[in-house]
């Protein structure tokens, strides 16, 4: 891991623009030395500069409460290398929503699996590059989406301990498999008249996830008007179970 | 109202048993003279002095925050006059669980609209009392079940600001149009797990709610398994919309 640059924000927040191998990615720390703050990665769909407003408002707040936050790019996004297969995937994917068409399973795993399959390594590889610095310490959550992001590392990752996620995307129907094989403390988000995410499909999704401690937060509004309130609800939830 | 006992818990909690006409209740209130304290009525299934352990720790947990607390016994519970007919009711309803048979809307409607029709004036008469002592003032808050009781109460007293709505009681059909004209902010509860309770009847009705803030706070386990973590939720729900 190579840091590429480095800026104090006002709040005292140290944000490190970073490459891991070829995928950038973004880390927030605590400008003050203080004791080693338990790490956050924040999902997203992909596209970090696209998604940076968002993405530091999220990290501050969470640095604010005394964590550390960081993300990656996803494969095929951003600056990133594209795929023909992805960039398919996508076309069929808007060409269905433009149509009013179903999304079916098959394009839903299409467009999900490979997408897991591929960051989660990526993910993993960033902990290990990013547990060893100095003012980053203790247990280790999750917080975002893509879903099937975060329910594939909350199974195959020890060193997560806790996730906070957003069921705002397509979820293929192995992954509810992978859902009942979750046992860490789960906060989920679901957005109640999202128009891209089928709400039953999300409720059934809740309620397959193998963890006895799992609280869902159901809001009104579309997939991008969580309220402000829920990043105090995600620090209390990550206070519990990282600290 | 008459004041009937009063002592000085602990954690400096000022707790005065009254009764209202012939009504019991109790307030909770802080025991050294602050800002005034914005009141929360503390709803339940009737029986204060069973349930008296559980309400003064949810009080204590409010007062805590800087808010007031009250709470008044449901008619025909607990110290109350018994009514022959909420007697014959609560017994057919105790046959139709023990012989496994389902709760038909006949049965909820006898045993859930009395009871809203009676305590609702009851709890208004309440707030006429408690508004004007001192120490407490600002918004107004309600807490817990019985839910129709709550429904009723935003519906109709204009004083109450936000609820917090325990998910957990059996809702006749009427109070599914009742719910479509609450416009206050609301969170609701409920126990994924509920063996007497209707989880899709609850999705239902929290559906149903016409209010633009609703916040739905699922969690796994029973009726009684409500997690600690949502009392503070709960207190972070009230200080945003009653100071």
């Amino acid at each position: 891991m190579r840091f590429t640059s480095e800026q104090r924000l006002d709040d005292d927040v140290l944000e490190r623009q970073f490459t891991l191998g070829e995928i950038p990615g973004i880390l927030w720390t605590p400008g003050s030395g203080s004791a080693p703050a338990p790490l956050i990665l924040m999902g997203h769909p992909g596209g970090l500069h696209r998604l940076y407003p968002r993405l530091m408002a999220r990290a501050r707040h969470c640095v604010a409460e005394g964590f550390a936050a960081a993300t990656l790019e996803l494969p095929w996004s951003g600056d990133r290398p594209r795929s023909a297969a992805a960039e398919e995937t996508r076309a069929d994917l808007h060409r269905a929503l433009e149509a009013g068409e179903p999304v079916d399973d098959e394009l839903v795993d299409r467009l999900v699996l490979p997408l897991v399959e591929k960051s989660v390594p990526e993910w993993r590889a960033a902990l290990d590059a990013l547990l060893p610095l100095p003012g980053i310490g203790g247990a280790v959550g999750y917080a975002g989406g893509v879903i099937s992001i975060g329910i594939r590392l909350a199974v195959v990752e020890p060193r997560i301990s806790a996730a906070l996620l957003f069921a705002g995307s397509f979820v293929p129907r192995t992954m509810f498999e992978e859902a009942r094989q979750v046992t860490i403390p789960l906060q989920v988000l679901l957005q109640w008249d999202d128009e891209g995410n089928d709400r039953q499909a999300a409720l059934d999704l809740f309620d397959a996830f193998g963890t006895r401690e799992k609280t869902l937060h159901a809001n009104m509004g579309g997939h991008t008007g969580v309220p402000h309130f829920e990043g105090d609800a995600g620090n209390q939830f990550f206070a519990r179970h990282l600290r």
